[in-house]
């Protein structure tokens, strides 16, 4: 039996300056009788900085969600789930996420949870949601994660750590809008931080065991417009802001495909042991990672510097051994990228001690 | 009001050598009771040489198109959906499409007229199919043309010379199977010419005013990949054949979000008046690019070169006033593509007398 992967992409996207203005014509299409609101996921930040008109009816709701502090967890999308629940009788008519990665993620949990039941936990893994989810648009206001183009959305589960996805066919957004105005007010070190993540998961998945014709087509392309931006003198003006943003739908794109390596792991390690950010944590883990992707990493270094960007250090100088212990743990539970970097025999090359001395580069 | 093109994507598709092993499980799903068999439109190529096995039931029906000698025509179109219709009191579970651009076309435009009724030129033009299409799935056989990721599938219409796809998202494939296998009996000018259809598509929307930041990242992504095959020594390995499906089904995308050029239009005219094959064709009218796309023309011809490849030619040479009128007016008619290669004063360019001296020079 020959198994391929079956690729499920964004049904519709949209791309182009302020073509977040046909949002409410999208979600008119969606408003028939009987169906309840729609619900706006939007990142914190949009609650005191009106960008854009939503076109609001009276039955729909506003969720800002805080990220600049946490990641999603799973405690805190069944809450937002339960209170979206307790609202009304009927399912709303659309979700829309509108933020970065950890908002859009939040979005396609509620989504699928929705219409599927039970709590976010019990789909942290690999094709268990049953249903199709709510309709779920995505909105990317920050670039480089690719969430809004992949099959997953994040969340810890804080009672045992577990930082894992719902990885399902049903988790894709149908329509997803690259507005490159909405990237316009994003820090400098925020925006090269996530617009790296971009960069980052093409490399590994390049370097990786498990790759195939399109994710690498998809990837190359992902890289040489990372490049363009971060190598050109104002890394923010809208045609590379523009770029970013189709660097990281293509780039979600490409790692739908396949699969990370050796950055993600590590700096999931960081996420779960020290509550470091997603997208920064890979920047950091780019300190340690010379020996690995020894090409890359000249060259995100030498991005680093062309931007002058700051990308925090001495992360890990002083932890106790205990906390060694988590990291090590946190990093080598994640077998398919590890192994897609370093073979079956990842174990044997990634010991407490090489996890160590690699933390301890960060 | 800001208007942005909502781009619809191929829901699901899959790439590798044997992946239509797969096709029996993917219509397994659609085989419900009450439903009609499946439909396999096949290149008349397949009637005697079976390369993979279709899985086929009872209430399946294979339909063997003729492709070699002439393209779709909306008669045609007309008769086998008749056929379909009158053999059964359900619609089919599926349509499935194996075969080069012209098969994928036939399947596509069936699809969508056995849930719409009415006849085939009644949806030649923009968004004028009304009901989403019977599921189908799209099995390329020959690289290049991008039919399998496109939202057209053009047609011929006998009675008034029309050649003019449905335009329309309904026309999008819900499934496509990429399966570089499948095109390793391509013979070797066919391979060339066809191929060549994503290269030009993606020069003509590159050159063009219709420009978006994604279809040029997959464009030039196309020509990347386009370039590297027809370059290197043997353009038929498995390797370049699954690099050449790749780049065909990402320059459809790109296309898709844009539009052709100068090249199409003539192309159209020698196919329209002289019954030349689309791609062929476009590969005839490249003999008279030199003024419009001079880097692309070099590239071109020296691909055909390291290809040697056989570029039919003096096919224009003695034609009667009456056949240049012909093509003409069959050229001129294509207004976007032109317009978007030449601005809207094309027909101060393109003159009578131009035309002529283009086509003269094929």
């Amino acid at each position: 039996m020959v198994l391929h992967k079956n690729n499920k992409s964004v049904l519709k996207y949209m791309l182009g300056e302020k073509s977040i203005c046909n949002l409410p014509s999208i979600l008119k299409k969606r408003r028939i009788s009987g169906a309840g609101g729609a619900i706006f996921i939007l990142d914190e930040f949009f609650k005191n900085n009106k960008v854009f008109e939503l076109g609001l009816e009276k039955s729909d709701q506003l969720i800002f969600v805080e990220t600049s502090k946490k990641e999603p967890t799973t405690d805190y999308v069944n809450q937002l789930n339960d209170n979206i629940k307790n609202s009304g009788p009927s399912d709303p008519c659309a979700i829309v996420g509108i933020g970065g990665g950890s908002t859009l993620d939040i979005a396609k949990a509620i989504s699928n949870l929705l219409t599927n039941g039970g709590r976010a936990e019990d789909y942290q893994g690999w094709d268990l949601v049953v249903n199709p989810g709510i309709f779920k648009v995505g909105v990317p206001t920050l670039s480089g994660s690719g969430s809004e183009a992949t099959r997953t959305c994040v969340m810890t589960n804080p009672r045992n750590g577990l930082k894992l996805g719902m990885n399902s066919d049903h988790t894709v957004f149908d329509q997803v809008i690259l507005d490159p105005a909405l990237t316009a007010t994003v820090p400098r070190d925020q925006y090269f931080w996530t617009g790296m993540d971009a960069y980052i998961h093409c490399i590994e998945s390049l370097s990786g065991s498990h790759r195939n014709a399109i994710g690498d087509a998809l990837s190359f392309q992902t890289l040489s417009l990372s490049k363009q931006v971060f190598y050109s003198e104002n890394m923010q003006t809208l045609e590379n802001r523009e770029k970013l943003m189709v660097a990281s739908y293509l780039g979600g794109n490409a790692i739908a495909t396949s699969y990370v390596g050796m950055v993600h792991p590590f700096s999931a390690g960081l996420s779960v042991v020290l509550g470091t950010h997603h997208c920064v944590g890979n920047c950091i883990v780019m300190r340690a990672m010379e020996e690995f992707y020894p090409k890359e990493f000249e060259e995100f270094w030498k991005m680093v510097a062309v931007q002058n960007i700051k990308i925090p250090d001495n992360l890990c100088k002083n932890l106790s051994d205990e906390k060694f212990e988590q990291l090590y743990n946190s990093t080598i539970i994640h077998e398919k990228p590890l192994k897609n970097a370093l073979g079956e025999d990842f174990k044997n090359i990634l010991t407490p001690e090489k996890v160590r001395e690699i933390f301890e580069k960060m």
